[in-house]
């Protein structure tokens, strides 16, 4: 067989995988947000009846994973692998729903990266003739994740300019061989970078130089530019995070202009408050599923890079005073 | 080209990828149990310089995937991924390795079951063509684990008789396309199953199932019988686990006999007075890449399944009533 990889970090699929359907999921903030009409569901309540945050954000990311394989017409059965991740400690999100479904599990952990992760890793499973039809699934809650990794939620707490606001919803796709849809053509897994960054009221930061990193390998390896594509967009760097990976990137060489943006600033008005944008691993999944998956199908879009962000610290490693290690994993995604 | 998934959970891999190398690092309890002289290094002390347990588990991550780097001979710019996961809160202990390493890095989670699922991903990476070497790893550490598990290390509360002790401890393995070494041949990923246990001092009770559930569906996927093993070994089900183990397999009508054991029942002596045994993403892993690699390498084993076991839960899943679920992932490694 031919080697798939292309340079450093990328790989091309031969067999290009198909987006055989999409679904999203959010809760009641996202669904007032410009992109409201595009999700395929809004939760009028972030609880939606579960007893804890933690519990209905993992009915959330199944109910997710049911939509999108409803709207495959794959049965159930036929599914290879479950591919999901979310924020929770030991992704406790995907366990519970990944029980309920019952079909071979692979956990992934790459933060707010990992719904980019998912794709990219599915996509190598059905490219080298391991799977015929896989479920990628992410979630966040901003409740859940607010607890966890920084204070009581019912605290309220004043929050930095530069925060970002963790999305409550959850993101699935089915990737398939056969069928038709957006295809995946190739993917750029991303390295753990550290500018020594310790303020985690500022994630975005911390996560821009390893996006730039891994568009700037993308790139290299592809020989391509920016202008290769339509639509460049990185997980939730939010705005302090992409005007600073603007910033690297031009520092690199790269001619990087509008093409280029960030989900983390497209999820909430600017009158809802929530300072400097979207994040978590729902952010990127629940645009994906929804705006630009709509408009890779209208022809609006044709070819698409989507790089995942993800910032790798826990609480625990901010408190013992470590500095903040980020990631990206860049998909391109054509029409 | 043809398809790799053999029955519902089961692939075969074509271009058979080889263990170039293997490397574990152990800490002092570890060091004087019955293996203790087929581990490559024994840290005489469980910090070993560092200021916390966490950062010494990813320090010793980080030397054991740096020790089975040294030993394969490959030049770290040629490992196209590294796959890591360990049991710390946003697996911590593999950000803060992959980050000293700068390689594309992909994060995995599945508790205690994770080196056998880091090899069934990476050998799909490498028998797909979308790596020549891969790097996977794992670590645990019983002093972060108990205090992130279950009480303050420092408390030295009495432990149940079913209770297991986590390994502190790293093994990490170089697979490639090319060179010589045992190969990888099949693998079976797992599903969740939850057969409603509670109890978080039994975790190789709330495992077992879903360990027999993937042995089951290996044998049947590929038409074998456990006699077709010299060795069938699971990662970390303990005394207690490996007993109801045995009996859910007798259940389900697999005759299965002396050439099935668990990892857990071997790395302490019984004097050591861990109880029920030992468990942690390193139990296997060390085993694995110590033990097992080297009865491989002097003909004593010709063909090994290992079943990976990772119990599913976080202390807030328990904290909020939820039961354990489990799941199990299992490898054929043949001479």
């Amino acid at each position: 067989m031919n080697s798939r990889k292309v340079g450093n970090q990328t790989v091309i699929y031969v067999n290009q995988p198909v987006i055989l359907s999409s679904y999203s999921i959010v809760g009641p903030m996202e669904g007032k947000g410009p992109l409201g009409k595009t999700f395929d569901l809004v939760w009028t309540d972030s609880l939606n009846g579960e007893k804890s945050w933690e519990l209905a954000e993992s009915k959330m990311l199944q109910n997710a994973m049911q939509g999108a394989l409803n709207k495959s017409g794959i049965p159930e059965a036929e599914i290879d692998y479950i591919l999901t991740g979310d924020l929770l400690n030991q992704i406790m999100a995907s366990n519970f729903a990944a029980r309920a479904l019952a079909l071979p599990f692979i956990g992934l952990y790459g933060a707010c990266s990992t719904m980019a992760l998912g794709i990219a890793v599915g996509s190598m499973f059905l490219d080298g003739g391991f799977a015929q039809n896989i479920l990628v699934g992410v979630s966040s809650h901003h409740d859940s994740a607010e607890r966890q990794f920084r204070l009581p939620t019912e605290h309220g707490s004043q929050r930095a300019m530069s925060a970002q606001w963790t999305v409550t919803g959850a993101g699935s796709l089915v990737l398939a061989r056969e069928g038709s849809g957006p295809r995946i053509t190739a993917a750029t897994i991303g390295r753990v970078l550290d500018y020594g960054g310790k303020d985690v009221n500022n994630m975005g930061a911390a996560m821009a130089p390893a996006v730039a990193d891994t568009m700037v390998n993308h790139f290299q390896d592809l020989n391509r530019k920016p202008k290769d594509y339509d639509l460049i967009i990185s997980g939730d760097l939010g705005t302090y995070g992409l005007a600073l990976a603007h910033k690297v990137l031009r520092q690199s060489g790269v001619d990087i202009g509008r093409e280029y943006t960030d989900c983390g600033t497209m999820i909430y008005n600017p009158d809802q408050d929530v300072h400097a944008g979207a994040s978590g691993c729902a952010c990127s999944a629940v645009v994906l599923a929804g705006d630009i998956i709509q408009r890779l199908k209208s022809g609006e879009l044709k070819r698409v890079l989507l790089v995942g962000s993800g910032s790798l610290h826990s609480p625990t490693s901010a408190l013992q005073g470590q500095s903040i290690p980020g990631i990206g994993h860049a998909v391109v995604i054509e029409a």
